[in-house]
Order: structure tokens, then C-alpha cells, then sequence
């Protein structure tokens, strides 16, 4: 049964995995500068450390009281194993493991990077890039590691020679949604403690050493400055990591899930087979997922600049480079493993219009439609958070008049930028379901999560050259190395906005197909809200999104004011400090972070995770589905408008930094347009590194713990009951001129104890006729019974 | 077939008009006072009147535009009668009036109410609150009057002797949405113009005047003030009353529809006849809609304070015995309504579970299921916004540490106060629906709006209290004036918000109720979002209300900083401002914010219209009640946000006026943390008072376009189509222990002609009995023929 393409996706992940300890070697291998930066670059790697450290020591009470509630559910369901337990522990310590050694390679690469831009910026770019390869590698290769290992052994131990399929490879699912499970339940903790840490101890340090003690960015007086750098590490670093790492494994997942329906859907009159063992649909988004390892790993060749006096510009060209090309490779190796693994033509059943057949090219199709929608969200989030772009100088505008304008422009640029956003999201369900059902949405979401490597690579990089800024400035290097780090974080900034857009649209996406696998999971006929209990829930689950983020926003405040009241307090008690003759005590701070940041991660989280459990358990599957729709959706919406608004208010104040003209006059740094500016971004902090990245989380756990419990909820198609369910559509047509001219067809499905047979028929001739003909027909006997 | 209870609403509405009528003429009797306060309230009056007459102007075109697209909908359209371009009319003329006579009396009212507050605050507060009951009973009279009197014409027109009752009815009531729309439309527009054109006087002269050139509010040195207190009336009192005439009219339309589809219900087996010409479910909601009116009045006798040094306290203990009485008089008499008007027994179709029976009580526990969750939400809104109370000294706090974090706290104390709101809400969804179906969501709705003329009056007290302050600011009055109606201000600010949070409410469930009447209107099966198309459309219905709340807020930050550059360069160029010597240009402000307010309302007005129409038409009936749902959800969250998040801000700055104790340190008006709220307060205005209450009229009129447009998309039940619908339902139970013990229910429901008739059939027997009985039997043969 274990064919030699189970063991493709292992080995490219392997691949992966020792790429990354080659590139991890060479950066260490780099000259980590003089000994004060040692120490300072030690100082941040100590304080992220703690703070993981401590981070985990908290999620293993809630991985234990977790593991147990699965255990219990598994004695309970018959079709829940209890190897869903070991799946979900080893997804919680791959994702830490994710995060962990991201944060590693970056606290070891910030002074490597600006001792690199001593030299040269393409060598700093090459250290900082690195690091940032380092981290994509290590997430992607151990998510599609763990995956595909675990699919093995579960195929292993579920499929049977002879048996059912089906319901056979549904429990081999199940309990690899344990491991997603696991995995997207740590990557939400890290990524709202994260958030908490990094932007408490950013506000902390901005509020009082930039607006109040007048001091510059990474001063050393500032006593909250190595919090602020052990911040970008932990927040930016581990927890987009997590995060990512939790949104790969879902998106293989669902679109694993929603391959075995096609294969049911397929096996209708004939048992389905192919040369992989009939998984080829199955095995497809786990493949692919192996080959854009290998097409990042190629795509990080390309990114290297060689004229030490480039630009922004210049940089992020080698970065689009890079990127376009990995994306490029695999959508190339997509069409021919596509073309190769799926056979010519696809059955699937389509809600209210029966079995279709699919050409498998259109799955293709639907994999571009995902590229593309992917891209052009991108481009969206970047011209609505840029320097120089429309929104971002009308909110520079807005600062003349004062912080209160600047925050009325930015929050209605955040809110205006969903409207293509969520049109272009719109568009992509709509065209990749019309292209190839909801198998077509998952790969859509594959598609675009295939190159997460090289994604994740660009998008590291920007922490690690922003700490480099830090710790030159801290290190007091000359201006030169400033400049050159400047480059690389302005160039970070950017693909920072535009790898959260990528990671909405990813997000979303994957939401939707592990909705539409709870939907075909639980057996319900969909979900319709025009139920009470339904539109319930659907304003329940609205409401979940603005409550998290509200919670997480109150806690970046809470934590923001100690750290505010603590740094005044050193200002005050500390002699000496801003002369530089005083040391500040820096560890206090990270102390205070790190404790709020645990404290305040739990209530959010836990909301998260026992919701849905509740509504499940109280009000059914169909309300649960309608809460998962709420939350869907709100939360979409929510998180771009966090997330924009945030990126667009960070630029505008960036905007002064260059000198920005304001009704006809230049405006600096220091004008009290630049102060207003200041507050925007204060206000945005949260928004775009806290609240707003924890809804991508958010939305997809829900999807996953919904897909966890539908088991228990009581539509379930239980294989160990004896059911027959008899389905008959009819459908009518009648000319209108004509009315001796009638059509009708008749699908009949019946499923009995787990085996479905379809039955077409058509009828023509007058309406008489085929109103007689029809009435005769059965449309949707029921009978469930449990023996 | 005219029953004498038809011709009761139009007594009580015209009773009212004619109380209120009284009211005008004593408020107008009162003593306007000095010269100068005359010469004050005539330019806020003319001011707010040339607004008025420009807004109708523009209104005019769109009126015309869109009578002729519904006159042509009613030549295309066989069940849709040409009437309903008269009815939309009218309703729009009635809007208008409705908010011009609140204005007109609010204009009146406030010179005489700093006249009387001069002798007695008990004084100022009849004055005050006359001129709110005014407003108060022109707006539900008028609602009443208009909705009651074309229903008597289109029931003359429409019902025939002996005819098919409820397709009859339901072009009867089809016409009779016109004239909702009509209202509904106008009122978007007067609340989006009216809100822009409010909060771009005040923050512009906030921003100037009080920030920049340290003069107190309502200063008659700051050229924007006039402009200001003309704001105070377009937008919080012709906006508001506008918006709640339209809601107020829906409310009663929706229950009147399901009402409709009750009497279909109840005629399956036996034509359904009462003593009210088989229409009582139809004209309940209008007649307790009447009865509210006079309750109303009856409510308003009792508002009235004896104590001259009365404080806010004895005032909002007055209002509320007011509101209390109405509430339970109406209470009371709708518990007598239903025992008359409605059969013992009532027969509802619930979706998936067939006809039930349901006993008339059950609507009265859905009205006081209303009437608890509308008083409840009030609470949960008075809590998040009301001074004292622990968001708002949250926000206090957090203005210590500068603007940035009040701005965060301010945010999260608006989207944390979803929380309660949407439970209480979505319980109201549940339980009303639970107890009488969609009738009861109805009934719900409008148990909440029946006494709309006391909710008006207590709410448009406010506004006017608060221009008789600033006429006494500006005409100089002595100090005791101003503390007078500082007092009914300040308790018109609670009053303003808890009203909102009531309007939100009853927003909420009328949108739902009229989406009930949508669905079952278009005959379709229901709302499934597990469809692509609907669940895309569900995505961009969520979009909707963030866009419009963002146009909305730009709007204001243009048409603001228009103001504050108008007001800057007149400090600036006309002599002798600051010293009194020298006078502003108010009109320039005026006409400022009315050009502004004009221009802004457009967009966000047309993309509420056409967007439904839109994807209606493109997509059909299914993904157009996604769309709808999508609005509501998002809609529904994005009004509590914003409306809660401006309250408290508000609150919040006006802690300081008294002083509050931030870190053990009393704090008052002048400290940086006071100069922190009040940029908070500004970013909070074009929330509460633009954005916000929009999102109300936003959600209702999309699913009134949707209703008026449902019968121009596919699958409307059309009465001049030959048709037949089979529908069986079967329900198995199985006895667990006893494999030789199950039951079957079939219920089979037949439409022929537009006749409908149901068969119920009960089989018991062993498992293969049962099953072969039930699989002889159809399910749903639906065929559908246009001759």
C-alpha cells in the first residue's frame, strides 16, 4: 500500500532540513563583531530564550490538559484513535521547535549582519538573508517532515488490504489533524504572546525614550531598548514562525481531506484506483508541498545584490527575484505533477448540482487561481501600507491637523483596503469552487503556501536587520552601518506588509477548505443560516474576532503602561543614565514583558479553543458551522484592517524621517505633524504585530478544532452504525414556449453502510408527463439507524 | 372586508399629531429671550433650514432616478404594482418631514430653553423636553399615519372577495415596502449627510478653537460655532429622527409580512377567518405601533422635575419613570392585543420541522423577550460609556501615558462591549424565534419600537439642551444658566447613548425579520452557505459596512480639515477675533460643512443601494441572502464598536471637567492626560455620531432593496405562473435497544395555484417495515413550469 511517493515528501523535507543546517553553519561562522556587540547581541538572545523558556513551560500544562480532553474524546468516538494524542503532542513541539530555532539563527545573525555591513551591504544582506533562510527552511522542512511521516505510519496502521477505503483514510485523517491541531494551538499562544511582548516593550520604550526623554530608536539609555530588540525575536521571529508553520500543516491537511472525498466521490460505481495506490488525490498537496522546498531552496541562490552603494530598490529586487522564481518552479512542477498524479478527468459532487466531471487541469487552474489571487493581495496590502503611496500620504497629511486626524485617516485606510481584498478573496473561492469544488479552494490555499520557505526567508530577514540597526546603534558603530541596516529593515518593512497580506489570504483560505471538510465530515447538508440557531451563531462567531483582538490590544496597553511607569521610574531613580554614565537596569524590563506577555496570552487563547467546543457540544454541527462562518469572516476583515492600518500609520511616521511636503511645506522629523505621526503608530503597534496577525490563528484553529470535535457532534457518518441514506435530486426543466417540451433528471444516491451507488435518469416529454414521472420518484429518504 | 380596526392606527396617529401639535404651540409661546439669543437660535435655524433645502435638492434627483427604476421594476415585474413609485414617494416626503419638523422645533426650542433656565431648571427641562416629545410624536405619528393609511388603500385595491388571500396580500404588502424604502432611503442619506456635516463643524472647531486657541466650547470667537450648533441639529436631530422614522416603519412592515406568511400557514388545511377579515397576525404590529403612540404621550406627562437644584440624578430619574411607564402601558395592553386579535393556536411553518403549533402567548413572551433584550442592551451600552463606570475611568487612565494609549484603550473598550451585546442579541434571535418562529423575531422588533415617540423625545432632549448652551455661551448669559442645561446635557449624552445601543437593537432584528420575510418571499429553501457563490457573497456583505463606515470617517477628516484651515486662516486675517472686537464669518463655516456634507453622503448612500441590486441580479436570490447576512453580521458588530467607542470617549474627556484621580493624583481640564482625551473624544466623534449610527440604516436597507427586488429574481413564487410544489418530509426514529421499534413521520405539503395543502401520515413498525414504507414515499418533487 505504501508507495514510493509517500516517501518523496519525507525526503524533500529531509533535503530541506540539511540545507538549513549548512546555511545555519555558515552564519555562525560569520564574525560577530566586537565584544560589546557580543554582549549586546548575547543580552537579546539570553531575553528571548527566557522568555521561551518560560513560554513553554506554561503551554505544556496546556498541551497536558489538552492531550488528556483528546484522549477522553478518543475513548468516546469510535473513530477517533487514540494516536491523535501522539499526533498532537508532536505537532506542538515541532511548531515550538519551528519558532525556536528561527529565534535562534536571528539572535545569533542580528550582530553578524551589522558586523557584515562594517563591510559591505551585499554581505549584510547575505548574513541577514540567511538567517531568514535558515528559519523558512527549518519551518517548512519540519512541517512537511512531520506530516508526511506521520501520514505514513497512519496509512500503515488504518488502511487495510481489501477494506473501506474511506472511512479507513477518514480516521488516518482525523488523527493527522491532531498534529495540525497541535500545531496551530502553540503557533496561536506564541503569536499573541509574542505580539503582547514585542509591542509592549516597543510602546514602553518609544512612549517614554522617543516622545518624552527625546532620545533616538535603540539608544543604550533607554532601559526598555534590549526588551524592545528581544521583542522583534520573539513576536516577529518565533511567532510568525509558529504562525506559519501552523498555516502549512492546516492547508495540506484540508486539501488531504478534501482529496478523499474526491476519491469517495469517484469510487461511486467503481472503486477508485491509481498508481498510488488510489491516493493520488491525497498524496498531490503533500507532494507539492516537498517540491516547493526545493524551489525555494533554488530561489535563495538567486537573492544577492553585488553593488555595495544599492538602494531599496535593488534589494528588493533580488528579493522578488528570488521569489518569483521559486514560485515560478513550482507552479512548472505543479502542472506536471497534476498531469501525473490525478487521473484525466475527476468526479465530484457538487452541492445542489450532483456528480460533475472535472478535466484534472482544471485543478491547475484553481492552483493559479491561488497564485494569483495570493499575488495581487500582495500588491494590494503594499500599495495600501507603502512609503509614497496614496494612503499613506493622505494620513501624512492628515498629521498637520493633529494626532486625532492622523488617527481618523489611518483607521479609514486600514477599513478602505479591505474592499479589494476581500473582492479578490471572493473572486478566488468563487472561481477556484466553480474550477474544481472545494478540493479546487484547498489547492488554491496549497498553491500559494507551497513556496512558504522562501516567504518566511523574506520575511525574516527584516527582523534580523532591524536588530542589526539595533545593535549597531547600541554598539555605537559609525553611521555607515546604520545606513546600510536602515536599507535592509526599510526593505523588511515593506515585504513584512506584504507577507501578512500573503498570510491572510492564506489563512482564509485554508479556513474555507477545513470548513467545507467539516461540513462533508459531519455529514450535514450544509449549513444554512436561514435557521435561528444558525444566524445565532454566525453573529456569535462575528463577534469572537473583535473580542480577541480587544483582549490582545488591552493587553499590549496594560503591559505598554508598566513598561511606560517602569522606564520613567529608571529615568528618575538611576543616576546618571542619560548622561551615559548610569547603566539602566534592561533585564527588569524584559522581565516585565515576559510576565505580561504569559499572563495575557491565556484568556484570548483558551476563548479560541473551547468556543466552538461549546457551541459544538450545546447547539449541534450546522450552528457550530454557522459560529465558524462568523468567525471567518469577521475575522478576514478584522485582520486586514488591522493589519493595513498599522503598516500604513508605521510608513506615514517613516515618511517624516526623508522630510515629507504638507500644504506646499517640507516637513521633518520633530514638527508636530512627525509627533502626530508618532501616535499613529503607537496606536498601530498592536494593531499590525499583535491583534492583527492573531486572527489568521484565530480563524484557523477554529476551522480545526471544529474539525477535531465533528466526531462527537451527532451527524456524524458514523462507520460503525448501520445507516442507509437515499438521496434523489430532481431537477425540471420546461420550455416556456413549449409546454409539451419537459426535461427533468433524476440523481439518486444511496448510501448503505458506508458504500454509495448513484443512479441518473432523465425524463422528457410533456409537463403532464414528467410531472407524473417525477412524483413517482423518492427525493431524500433518511433513515439512520443505530444497531 | 375594511375592518373598523384598520381606521384605529390612523386615529391614535393622528391623536398623536395632534398632541404634538399642542406641544409646538406651548414650546413656541415660551419666551425666547434677549435679542441676541433670538438673533443666535435664527442662524442656527437658518443655517440648519439652507442644509435642509440643499440636502432635499440633491435627495430630489435620487428620488426621481429611483422612482423611475422602480416604475420600470413594475412594468417588468407582474406581481409588483406601479403604486409602489407613489408609495416610495411618499415615503420619502414623510422621512424628510418627519426630520424637518424635529428640527424646526429643536431650532425653536433652544433659545427658550437658556430662557428658562435663567428662572428654574425644572423649567428648562419642560422646555427641553417639549420640544423633544415634538419630535417625538411627529416621527412615530407620521410613521403610523403613512403605513396605516396606504395599507387600508392597498388592501382596497388589492384584496378581492373570494381571491387568493395571500398572494393578494403579499402585492398588497409588496407595495407597502415601497414606502419603507422610500423612508429608509432618505433617512441614509440625512444620517450620513447630517453625521458628516455634524462632526465636521465640531471637530474643526474643536480642533482650532479649543486645542489650538484655548477657547472654551460654543466660544463666539471661534468661527466654526455656529456651524457647530447647526451640526447638533441636521445630524443628531433630523438624522436621527429620519433614521428612526425609517426603522420604525420597516419594523411594523417586516412583522406585517410574516404575519402574512402566518394567515398562508394557517390556511393549508382550512381558509384561516377572524373577526378582523382574516388579517389580525397582519394587523397586530400595526395597531400595538398605535397604542404605543398613546402611550407614549401618557409616558411624557410624567417627566417633569419640582426640585430647582435638582441634579443630573433627579433628571434621568424622571426620563426613566417616563420611558418605564410607556414601556409597561404598552406592555400591558399588547398582552390584550394578542389575547384578542390572534387565534388561541397558531400554525407556523419552521423551517425542517414542518407546521407546529404554537399558542398565541408565545408571542407576547417574544415581545417581552424584545422589550428585556432592547432594555438589557441599553444597560450594557450605558455601562461601557457611562462616566464613573469602569471602561470609561479605563480609558481615563490610560490617557496619563498620552494619546496613543488612550486611543487603544478607547478602541478596545468599543470592540470588548460586542461582547455582551451580541450574546443578548443573538439570544433574542434564539428565543423569540424558539417561541413564535420568524413572527416572534418580528414581534420582538417591534414590541422594542412601539414606544419610539417617548425613546425620541428622551433621545432629542439632548441635542436641544445642548444648543441652549451654547446659545447661552455665546449670548453671555450669566454662569447658572449654563450649569443648568449642562445638567440635562450631560444627562443627554447618557440618554444619546443608551438610545443607540436600543436603536442598534432594534435595527438588528428588524434586518433580521426583513431578511425572514426575504427568504421565505423568494421562495428559495433557505440561505446554505456551504455554496461558493453564497459563502463568497457572504465575505463581501462583511466588506460592505467597513467601507462605508471608512468613507464615512474620511468624509469627516476632509470636510474637518477643510473647517480647521477656514477657521485658522480667520484667527489669522480678520482683526481684532480673539479680542471680541472683530467678527467671524460664521456663514462661511456653514457653508463649509454643507457643501462638504452634500458631497460626501453620495458614495456611501449608492453603494447601500446598487450593491444588493447587483449581485441580486448577477447571482440570484441565494448569494444575495449571503450577501445580506454578511451586511447584518458586520454591520451589526461595526455599529456597537464604533457607537461604544465614541460614547466612552466622550465620557472620558468630560471625567476631567470634574476632575479624576489617575496614579493618586487628582487631574483635571488643561493636564496633558485631558489634552490625551481629547483627542481620543475627536477620533471618537465621527464614531459615535457619523459612521456609527449609519451602520443602523445600512444593514435595514439592504435587506429592504433585497425585499423590494426579491420578485424580479428567479425563484419567486409567482402567483401568474402555473405552478406545483410537492414537498414531503421524512422524519425516522429508531428505538435504540429494540431494533423492532421505530416511527416515521411524513408530512407532505403540495402547492398547486398557489393553493397550498399538507397530508400528514405516521407509519410504525420494525426497521424494514418502516423503511419500505418510507422510501415508497417523495420527498420534495418541486416542478416549476412558466406558461
Amino acid at each position: 500500500m505504501i508507495t514510493n511517493l509517500m516517501i518523496a515528501p519525507i525526503i524533500l523535507a529531509v533535503l530541506g532540513l540539511i540545507f538549513m543546517f549548512i546555511k545555519m553553519t555558515w552564519v555562525k561562522k560569520q564574525n560577530p563583531g566586537s565584544d560589546k556587540m557580543k554582549s549586546i547581541s548575547k543580552s537579546i538572545k539570553e531575553g528571548a530564550l527566557a522568555f521561551l523558556a518560560a513560554e513553554y513551560k506554561l503551554l505544556l500544562i496546556f498541551a497536558i490538559i489538552a492531550s488528556v480532553a483528546l484522549f477522553i474524546v478518543s475513548t468516546i468516538v469510535p473513530t477517533t484513535h487514540w494516536i491523535i494524542v501522539i499526533a498532537f503532542i508532536v505537532g506542538a513541539i515541532f511548531s515550538a521547535l519551528a519558532g525556536n530555532i528561527g529565534m535562534r539563527i536571528a539572535t545569533d545573525a542580528n550582530a553578524r549582519t551589522a558586523e557584515a555591513a562594517k563591510t559591505s551591504l551585499p554581505k549584510a544582506l547575505q548574513v541577514s538573508f540567511g538567517g531568514g533562510t535558515v528559519m523558512g527552511l527549518g519551518v517548512a522542512g519540519l512541517a512537511v517532515l512531520g506530516i508526511s511521516l506521520f501520514f505514513l505510519i497512519f496509512v500503515k496502521m488504518f488502511i487495510t488490504q481489501g477494506g473501506d477505503f474511506y472511512n479507513e483514510m477518514t480516521m488516518a485523517l482525523e488523527a493527522l489533524a491532531g498534529f495540525s491541531l497541535g500545531a496551530e494551538s502553540i503557533a496561536l499562544f506564541a503569536r499573541v504572546g509574542g505580539g503582547i511582548y514585542t509591542k509592549a516593550a516597543d510602546v514602553g520604550a518609544d512612549l517614554v525614550g522617543k516622545v518624552e526623554a527625546g532620545i533616538p530608536e535603540d539608544d543604550p539609555r533607554n532601559p526598555a531598548t534590549i526588551a524592545d530588540n528581544v521583542g522583534d525575536n520573539v513576536g516577529d521571529v518565533a511567532g510568525m514562525g509558529a504562525d506559519l508553520f501552523g498555516s502549512y500543516v492546516a492547508t495540506v491537511l484540508a486539501a488531504m481531506v478534501l482529496g478523499n472525498y474526491v476519491i469517495r466521490d469517484m469510487s461511486i460505481t467503481n472503486k477508485f484506483s491509481d498508481n498510488f495506490g488510489g491516493m493520488g488525490p491525497i498524496l498531490l498537496p503533500l507532494v507539492i508541498a516537498g517540491v516547493g522546498i526545493v524551489a525555494s531552496i533554488i530561489g535563495t541562490f538567486l537573492v544577492r545584490i553585488k553593488d555595495n552603494t544599492a538602494k531599496e530598490a535593488e534589494v528588493q529586487k533580488a528579493l522578488d527575484l528570488g521569489n518569483w522564481v521559486s514560485i515560478l518552479i513550482t507552479l512548472v512542477a505543479s502542472w506536471f505533477l497534476i498531469q501525473w498524479m490525478l487521473p484525466k478527468t475527476l468526479q465530484m459532487s457538487f452541492f445542489g448540482e450532483g456528480l460533475l466531471n472535472i478535466p484534472s487541469r482544471h485543478v491547475f487552474y484553481a492552483c493559479m487561481i491561488g497564485l494569483a489571487v495570493g499575488a495581487l493581495i500582495s500588491v494590494v496590502t503594499a500599495y495600501y501600507t507603502s512609503l509614497g503611496k496614496k494612503p499613506v500620504l493622505h494620513i501624512v497629511q492628515n498629521s498637520s491637523t493633529g494626532a486625532a486626524t492622523n488617527i481618523i485617516a489611518g483607521l479609514a485606510v486600514g477599513m478602505k483596503s479591505t474592499f479589494l481584498s476581500v473582492i479578490l478573496f471572493a473572486a478566488a473561492i468563487y472561481g477556484s469552487y466553480a474550477l474544481a469544488g472545494f478540493y479546487g479552494v484547498a489547492l488554491a490555499a496549497s498553491a500559494m503556501m507551497a513556496t512558504t520557505a522562501m516567504q518566511l526567508a523574506i520575511d525574516a530577514f527584516g527582523p534580523i536587520a532591524d536588530n542589526a540597526g539595533g545593535v549597531a546603534e547600541m554598539s555605537e558603530l559609525e553611521d555607515h552601518v546604520r545606513e546600510r541596516t536602515d536599507i535592509l529593515d526599510s526593505v523588511g518593512n515593506t515585504t513584512a506588509a506584504v507577507g501578512k497580506g500573503f498570510a491572510i489570504a492564506s489563512a482564509a483560505l485554508t479556513a474555507l477548505a477545513l470548513f467545507a471538510a467539516y461540513v462533508t465530515f459531519t455529514g450535514i447538508d450544509g449549513i444554512n443560516i436561514f435557521k435561528a440557531d444558525v444566524l445565532a451563531m454566525l453573529f456569535v462567531g462575528g463577534m469572537i474576532p473583535v473580542i480577541f483582538s480587544a483582549l490582545a490590544m488591552e493587553s499590549v496597553g496594560k503591559a505598554a503602561m508598566e513598561m511606560v511607569q517602569e522606564v520613567r521610574r529608571q529615568f528618575k531613580e538611576i543616576p546618571g543614565i542619560m548622561e551615559g554614565t548610569g547603566t539602566p537596569d534592561y533585564a527588569k524590563c524584559v522581565d516585565i514583558s515576559t510576565k505580561a506577555a504569559l499572563k495575557e496570552m491565556i484568556l484570548p487563547g483558551l476563548i479560541t479553543i473551547i468556543t466552538p467546543i461549546i457551541i459544538g457540544l450545546l447547539f449541534g454541527a450546522e450552528p457550530l458551522g454557522g459560529y465558524m462562518a462568523g468567525v471567518c469572516v469577521s475575522g478576514v476583515m478584522w485582520a486586514i484592517f488591522q493589519n493595513n492600518a498599522g503598516g500604513a500609520w508605521d510608513n506615514a511616521k517613516k515618511s517624516f524621517e526623508a522630510g515629507v511636503e504638507i500644504n506646499g511645506e517640507m516637513t521633518y522629523k520633530g514638527s508636530d505633524a512627525h509627533k502626530a505621526a508618532v501616535t499613529g503608530d503607537t496606536v498601530g503597534d498592536p494593531f499590525k504585530d499583535t491583534s492583527g496577525p492573531s486572527m489568521n490563528i484565530l480563524i484557523k484553529l477554529t476551522c480545526l478544532v471544529g474539525l477535531v470535535i465533528a466526531p462527537i457532534l451527532g451527524n456524524h457518518t458514523d462507520i460503525n452504525n448501520h445507516q442507509t441514506s437515499i438521496k434523489k435530486e430532481v431537477k425540471v426543466e420546461v420550455n416556456k414556449n413549449n409546454s409539451d417540451n419537459a426535461k427533468a433528471t433524476i440523481t439518486t444516491t444511496i448510501t448503505k453502510n458506508g458504500e454509495t451507488t448513484t443512479e441518473v435518469k432523465n425524463i422528457e416529454g410533456s409537463i403532464e408527463e414528467v410531472e407524473a414521472q417525477t412524483k413517482k420518484e423518492d427525493e431524500s429518504t433518511k433513515i439512520k439507524t443505530n444497531k
